[in-house]
């Protein structure tokens, strides 16, 4: 049991918290020998949900609280007054070394702020990025940074540049990982001032595979594994890959769904299409990394459902066994 | 005859010049008694392209010309030295104002520069931003800017508004479009440095809607009407719309064409997918207007086929009759 990974599961947080929050709990314990869930939350509702399920109950274990991080809330006010919600609870659970990593589905926001005034900086880390994976035609990368920290310097990509190596490389599996800086055109003259400022630096990075600029259009079809960007650009592609993909399927639908010959059509491409959408579908990889912080802080989609908090329970695995930090320590020469 | 729209076409710029230019004037001609073309190119190439075709040769000039502006050029040295080239004899057409509008499928670089170089800003217009329209669930938007100012003020993005604003209303027929502002959050206080001083500007500005923030997943569920941004920021925004719908519908593609079932699917739904896709098919709309100069400059793909020529075409009929730019210089009081 010594050789458990101890996750801390913020049980309130998000759309569908306590019910899939709680599932994706049990379904994690029940896939996998290794981890242990800490579930923060309101302890009725919590055991209520757990009363559904049967599983190893010495692998789930409820961490009552009191309180409630609500979506529209400051996020430094609340993490600051909230002492007894169940993300600050769930966080300074990593903080104390009980656990080692944090999942949430609550507010980015929160749990961005959190994990860094609660869980800490690896000392050097200038800024935490949050790191989602983006599914692509052959594969999956990861597009650092898609947090809150705007107006970015180019030594912060330079180091996002090399977490994101670590983390591909170690907890993804990709071989010697191609990064790319995300930019208006190939060409080394383009882009705009932050651009210009960090292409000559990761040009310089000798530790990392730098591929050169990349355009937007290039991501989907999978140019790069990991792509670099200020959270401001980093964000903007990240939405809009998610807002094109959500308004396509839901017309595809509708043109199914049209009369009895589109619904015939559809029965008998509906086994082929749902393996393609799964490819498509980000939740598989668990939820986003927030990097350099002293334990691993996931954050899954506000929409989550068992399913995605499952994912991320057992991503959590990997980086502890691969020793994801100690990876990304080396990579930034700390 | 006095009442045509002279719009002037460089023939030999883009990846299928001359053949679809050329099939994309003829087509314009015939299918609209209001316009008349100006076809600039190499002359024994021009005339064996207009060869092939039956049409009113009254409305086709062919303008002969020596020189082409190649993609990897520098655009502003192309601009300066090939002085006979397809692009700047087009261009020179509307300085001169012998042409109302240009239309080119050539090099994004050499349109932008040659644009302000040769045809000109409006007195007062800080930047011309490239506006592309994008299709979205209910109909379009314009995204401004997308073009080659990266490093944009705060008070670009208000006369992008305005402009903007013009555009759809008088050119597209959108009756008070809503303006949003591309951020990473509909917070009033979230976003980078250039969108927390430029909301307030627009928020003041009482001549145009201003919705407030959009994310850009609600762009393409067609939130907001004018979408304005810095050219960095829109860039990104357009490449990841155009590269996620190109690789979802070439996996649709893979998925109806697996096996003999899925092929028989795909027959059956076939005309209903058809008229989706043509809803979400940018080219319909013509090309992205250069808004803000003394006349229309049009850029289409470089990839442009015979129809999206025409429709950009026909576009400039609009925008003279309709008198755009005196609207947009109402909307900017110049």
């Amino acid at each position: 049991m010594g050789n458990l990974v101890n996750v801390a599961v913020d049980g309130m947080g998000g759309d569908n918290a306590p019910g899939e929050i709680v599932k994706g709990a049990v379904d994690a314990v029940k896939v996998n020998d290794g981890v242990k869930v800490y579930l923060t939350g309101t302890k009725e509702t919590i055991e209520a949900e757990l009363g559904k399920y049967e599983y190893p109950r010495d692998r789930v274990e409820v961490v009552p609280t009191t309180e409630i991080i609500e979506m529209g809330e400051s996020p430094v006010m609340a993490i600051r007054k909230k002492r007894d919600s169940s993300l600050v609870v769930a966080l300074n659970l990593v903080k104390d070394g009980k656990c080692d990593a944090f999942v949430s589905a609550g507010s980015t926001g929160a749990v961005l702020a959190g994990g860094q005034l609660l869980v800490g900086r690896i000392r050097g880390v200038e800024r935490p990025p949050l790191a989602p994976l983006i599914p692509n035609a052959h594969g999956v990368s990861l597009l650092v940074d898609c947090g809150a920290n705007v107006d970015a310097r180019a030594t912060h990509l330079v180091q996002f540049a090399k977490m994101g190596s670590a983390y591909m490389k170690y907890a993804m599996g990709v071989d010697d990982p191609r990064v790319a800086l995300l930019n208006i055109g190939t060409e080394e003259e383009k882009g705009n001032a932050l651009v210009k400022e960090t292409y000559p630096l990761l040009k310089a990075s000798t530790d990392i595979n730098f591929i050169g600029s990349i355009e937007a259009r290039e991501i989907p079809e999978g140019a790069a594994d990991v792509i670099v960007c200020d959270a401001f650009a980093g964000n903007i592609a990240l939405k809009m890959y998610e807002g094109v993909a959500k308004v396509l399927l839901s017309k595809m639908k509708e043109v199914m769904m049209q009369n009895l010959k589109t619904k015939l059509g559809a029965l008998l491409i509906k086994d082929s299409l749902k393996k393609t959408l799964k490819d498509f579908d980000a939740t598989q990889y668990g939820g986003a990394p927030l990097l350099g912080l002293k334990g691993l802080v996931v954050k899954t989609h506000g929409s989550a459902k068992a399913g995605e908090v499952r994912n991320s329970i057992i991503q959590c695995i990997t980086f502890k066994e691969q020793d994801v930090n100690g990876k990304i320590k080396q990579y930034l020469d700390l």
